[in-house]
């Protein structure tokens, strides 16, 4: 099946599962939050079946208007889609840019749809020295970019960027007349989001888009649920008609509207990952490796091992390697925070090695 | 909401629903199986949740595996998207072709996924004279275009084309370097599909692609799940790749597993579907409408009431107009086949008006 699309982003349950099919196996190579579907979702999905002979609401009006009341922005300025990489492939088909700024390392998916429309990059590398952090030397690199991917926290470092330097960015980018888009896929993690949030940009930056996705924070990566913010309605329908209509299934949809009103289990997530990120970071810094700064519910580390993930995949534990990630080498690994008792076997299945 | 999308699509549950929210609603205008969820989705789809925190398989292994079965080709011919839908916006992408040729009418969603990349169209109008048959004089429109849509049995015509003639047509495409993309999606409801599917010619003709859905004859477009076939793995790959990873779901990919093995429900919805097609053919030609000759679980017809739809949705009845289709003009309806009692109450309504 090489002939398919490689699979990039590592880790690979299936994988995993395909090589050692007796051992059952704890996932820590996706970011997904660990306390698994909230109750809400689960009960919208297994009533769900009776909507799935109707095709999708191709305008997602009540999801739309659930999550307008989530975000506080107007329904008009939310695009749903089939996850966030969906998002990201209209914005690349919609625009077809001619120069793209990208961090390295990065999510991905920004590069991979940028190089589908024939994009060049300009690559912005983080120095593991200071984290990865961006810093101000980023807004040079901006004049003479079509589009600007930012990812904040950033993927696969988990490093947060200051409010300060995002909005001379965001400034930069109106002023430079460069499409921005910053990926907040991971900030509701936070529990102080709404401070590092671009989206109090939107209504006067027509040409920042923000996105967003319930995969990661309401544990759902297997429904496809992203969106994007962007108060330019002529840009946000172009990057809507870039591609096919229907991309949202009606589970996504349903289960969509259940996340938004699940406040307490937000509060119950934002605890538990930063309680259990101290504990993982803590850790693996007294198994020698060497751990980078994170806000949220995934870590980086690196180590001279750079055999682990395959040595813990024997053992059951599924690790994202993160050796082909631009600006990243062999030795680098990043692991999702999951609960105590998954953190500790991680943590037990490293010593045993 | 007008800067998304247009509703181009007719019928639209949920605009008449909004238009009158207390009645309760047939929906004709979608061209669904009128058996509903096969037990063995509806079973695959409860049982869902605790896989929808994984991501899903980007290589869709299980589910391909399931449909080579289902229909007889080699695994490494097929390729899973979000529906039909995004298979053609994918070939749209990938392709960037100059020139395609479209029939008209047809499924508007070939156009708008050429128009999206600026390819100019050639089109093929068919007339209500011989039943909007395609003839041979299509042969001759072939040369000079990059990438060629069939549509078999036509959507909203019905229109089945026989063996003969889509065999002279993919004969001429491959002489004529054109890639061929049949849309074989309601092909299924034929109990002697296979005589009509250029699945045969897969393996001798790499340009051709053959496009499935599961969405129409297992009664599933809200979970969207479409495939193509082909035997070009360099051009599939290229398919895959323009557009955004897991974009098949976990719902629809377990879903698709399960409903490959409904092979009772395929025979007891071809019945259904012949045996309601001619009582409600009868039944709208003694109504005085023009009907036209249709092998699927649909039937366009013609009335010189071009208001029809809407005065049939102020009695809870949604059909789909057809005025906005190329080479149809108002007074052009599309009704799905339904059930005996649906499609009573469908001819009941007209009577009534």
């Amino acid at each position: 099946m090489e002939h398919l699309r490689q699979l990039i982003h590592g880790g690979d349950l299936v994988t995993c599962k395909e090589q050692h099919p007796s051992l059952d196996f704890i996932d820590f190579s996706a970011n997904i939050n660990p306390l698994g579907l909230p109750d809400g979702v689960r009960a919208a999905l297994m009533q769900c079946a009776d909507c799935c002979t109707r095709y999708p609401d191709q305008l997602c009006r009540e999801l739309r208007a659930a999550l307008a009341q989530f975000e506080g922005v107007p329904t008009d300025w939310i695009l749903c889609g089939n996850g966030a990489a969906d998002i990201i492939y209209r914005i690349a088909h919609a625009l077809r840019p001619r120069q793209a700024l990208l961090l390295a390392p990065t999510f991905a998916e920004y590069e991979q749809a940028m190089l589908q429309v024939g994009c060049a990059l300009r690559l912005h590398t983080l120095s593991p020295d200071n984290n990865f952090a961006v810093k101000e030397d980023y807004l040079d690199k901006i004049p003479g970019c079509d589009v600007v991917f930012l990812c904040n926290p950033n993927n696969p470092t988990g490093k947060l960027m200051g409010p300060e330097l995002l909005q001379r960015i965001s400034d930069a980018c109106k002023k430079a007349n460069a499409i921005l888009v910053v990926d907040e896929c991971f900030l509701e993690f936070l529990p102080d989001s709404e401070r590092y949030s671009l989206k109090r940009d939107l209504g006067s930056f027509g040409g920042l888009i923000v996105l967003r996705a319930f995969t990661k924070i309401f544990a759902m990566p297997g429904l496809r649920l992203g969106y994007a913010l962007c108060s330019n309605k002529k840009l946000l329908g172009k990057i809507d008609r870039a591609g096919a209509p229907w991309s949202v299934s009606v589970p996504a949809q349903l289960c969509g509207i259940a996340a938004a009103k699940e406040r307490r289990y937000l509060a119950e997530s934002r605890a538990l990952v930063e309680q259990e990120r101290v504990y993982l970071q803590q850790g693996l810094a007294a198994l020698g490796f060497q751990v980078f700064e994170s806000a949220v519910n995934y870590i980086l580390f690196y180590t001279s091992n750079a055999n682990l993930a395959a040595e813990l995949c024997a053992k059951g534990i599924v690790l994202r390697d993160c050796s082909n990630y631009r600006g990243l080498s062999p030795g680098y690994f990043r692991t999702a925070v999951r609960t105590r008792g998954e953190n500790s076997a991680l943590l037990n299945a490293i010593k045993e090695l």
